[in-house]
């Protein structure tokens, strides 16, 4: 039985829109708008019980899964949703023991996601030029005790990686097209490329370099999300939705 | 260096349409419309290599990666797309380590796509009342070397699983809401479950059984995938497209 | 040259966002958070001729369609978008001179779209149970110039129309599959039913009543509308859209 | 009531995929895989009756609309479906009274579809500079009754167009961003432009050629439909669909 210990973070769920990742610690409290309650409670309690605010209302405390970190991590511009990490995973073949290169690590929000795909044999190198971001980044990361799978390095990808023989280099920039040749060297042979892009013409660019590159199953695709209301009587797509978040061009390399 | 050995598959790739997964032994040879090759001749060259057919096409030796042994798969009646597949693993959270049970095996595709993401500590548990069906998936699981991460067991679901805490339980189904009940009570706490489904009427029911349960964050979605073409001058999704293949159900269980 | 009159609606363009939709005449302003109109300067003006406000802001006159209309009507619980309009029109063949009836009035957005397409000779006949919302639809209507191809009758349709051999019987309502005998009635032979709906249970049981009357071709649609952005280096579909509006289930009837 | 005359086409119905469009004539057989009929059996029954072969098999015989005459039209290269042509009536107001320039004919088609509209008091001016295309449009819009409201103009539409005070200006045609100076010189004020396009490129070069004239609402749109099959407990879209016929650019001219 996995239970809760102290330093555990949660996910403390009121309802379908509103959550709490915190960090359990004794004594600590969590301010809600239904009542207060006493962190220290949940210690020794198995995940997914029940705990009652200081007004009486009902939260669950959950086990943060990747997506609940993601959901809550800051976004820099351009946002991969679950969606396309999803996708992104499958089409590259991320998995335990892969080696893969990020560029750029931005809030770290896809580093996790990929770090904690490669565990525990794996390796993510993620690159940015932006230091700033990676020192966000890192705590991200380091919450989500995925610190020992991944490699932070300050440095502009157009200049070059100092890994070789990755698996997956992935490309969630905006200039995704100057790196491909970068990529191209970095990557094993059959490894697989990957770029995700919010703009038509950054594809357009990014799959012309790639075209002068021995690479081959090119590949851009878009994904839609649609969430059903499921309810007797009113089952329906939801009025309101994300229309495009980015287009995702893979392709594997080979010599 | 990741060399090919005899003994390996390799994802034979003549052009985006054709592809032939064959295992590479010493003395036998592919039989193409481009010509035959020496599958010998591709030991001990590096993946991704270029091998010349009989008639002088070139062939790319790819290491196969999950997705394409998906493709090759032949599918039973209800057929989940890569697409699906990645935000089911991103949404139950599966990765290294974790214990999911599924229902049905089926053809063993799915089954192959979860085993290759818990390795090397984790285990599916994948129920499937018809054995005939099983074996042929054993076949697949042992052929992509996943063997060691799963358990199949050759029962009807709504019998109830003989498993117990696990962290996600994935079904793939015609009646997934008779088996709402063994789900939960295969959960650990917080535990995802999450259920595959091509009509909505099976949504509605699943839905209406999850509600019956302990379950919170129940979501159902559904996922449209378009292609891309990108060409100079003739950028623009593909004409024909899938338009729908299943809708999604995910729940988490609180106790 | 089609000159603005004293009398005339214009549609008041200041940017993509903001619109007026107001009656010109002679002495009236138009107050706006860019500065007051004198809208009579615009009389014998040509229609999309610039003015400008108090501030010196330009603003254009343009000649109301009805699109602008139905984006000007407010609407009651469902609520047809000119997608669905639109291919309603095609689908049921609507145009001039058709014999048209529609349930519910609402608003009389719907109802301005098909008297505009009918005319001269057509005629539109709109059942409503609630007058409350026929008078509003009345005014709205008669403010389009349309009142002349419209016949408003204060009935709830489930006790029949009394009217015969219609080309057209047009559902927008919350229980059309009650309707559907009715609506076969009222049809002339090889005319067209539509019916919009929301909801999936509404489509389920509109499209078993069809199946229980001679009704050929039924066919349930939906449509969903994608805005893209297109800018230098910034193209892209729309962030945020509108997901779902309804579905549209037409059906043609034999005898 | 109406009734079937010799020389009418009728749209005969044998299920959801087959239906011929034909003339009625005494004594003219009509021959299928389902044993032939006597069309002149028809004569003087009302639309929508049903008729038997001489295997016995019935068929309905039913008034053909514009639609049905869009379904068995040969396609040239680009193709607006029904959604396409349903958004674009409602987008450019094309109604009765209307007058409008298209190009290019093509089979006529389009042509067929905004004749119907502007009768009868208004015009379709539809250019193209393959004569060999329009006199297969002249028969086609012949066919359907249409011609006394189409003037087909065998000219290239960047010659400039000789009729002014249109409407509304239509492109359906390769290279629409050459043609916007034209259409902006045809328009009446606050006339609207419209363009078909299946590539984004053509989409963005069109664009950029109508915000170097006095265009406002200028909007990019595509539309996606989805038939849904409504069957208990079979209840989804439909598999296959068609995933993109083409990008529909709008704007309002102003002065």
């Amino acid at each position: 039985m996995d239970l809760i210990k102290e330093g555990d973070d949660v996910l403390l769920y009121l309802d379908d829109r509103k959550t709490f990742l915190i960090r359990v610690e004794e004594g600590r409290q969590l301010h809600t708008h239904k009542g207060y309650l006493q962190l220290g409670e949940l210690i020794g309690k198995p995940f997914g019980s029940a705990v009652k605010s200081s007004l009486g209302v009902t939260f669950y405390a959950l086990k943060p899964l990747i997506r609940d970190r993601l959901a809550k991590t800051v976004r820099r511009t351009q946002v991969m949703y679950p969606k396309d990490i999803g996708y992104l995973l499958i089409r590259t073949g991320i998995g335990p023991g892969k080696r893969v290169i990020e560029a750029g690590t931005g809030s770290g929000a896809l580093t996790m996601a990929l770090a904690e795909q490669v565990r525990p044999d794996g390796r993510v190198y993620s690159f940015d030029v932006n230091s700033e971001f990676q020192s966000i980044a890192a705590a991200n990361i380091d919450r989500a005790g995925l610190s020992p799978y991944v490699e932070l390095v300050s440095k502009d990808a157009a200049e070059g990686f100092d890994v070789q023989g990755v698996d997956a280099v992935i490309l969630d920039m905006a200039t995704p097209w100057v790196i491909v040749s970068n990529a191209y060297d970095a990557l094993i042979g059959s490894g697989v490329f990957a770029s995700f892009s919010p703009t038509i013409e950054q594809v357009m660019k990014t799959v012309s370099a790639l075209k002068t590159h021995r690479f081959v199953e090119i590949e851009t695709i878009e994904l839609i999300l649609r969430k059903i209301i499921v309810e007797p009587n009113r089952t329906r797509p939801e009025t309101l939705m994300i229309g495009h978040s980015g287009y995702l061009t893979t392709a594997r390399k080979v010599s």
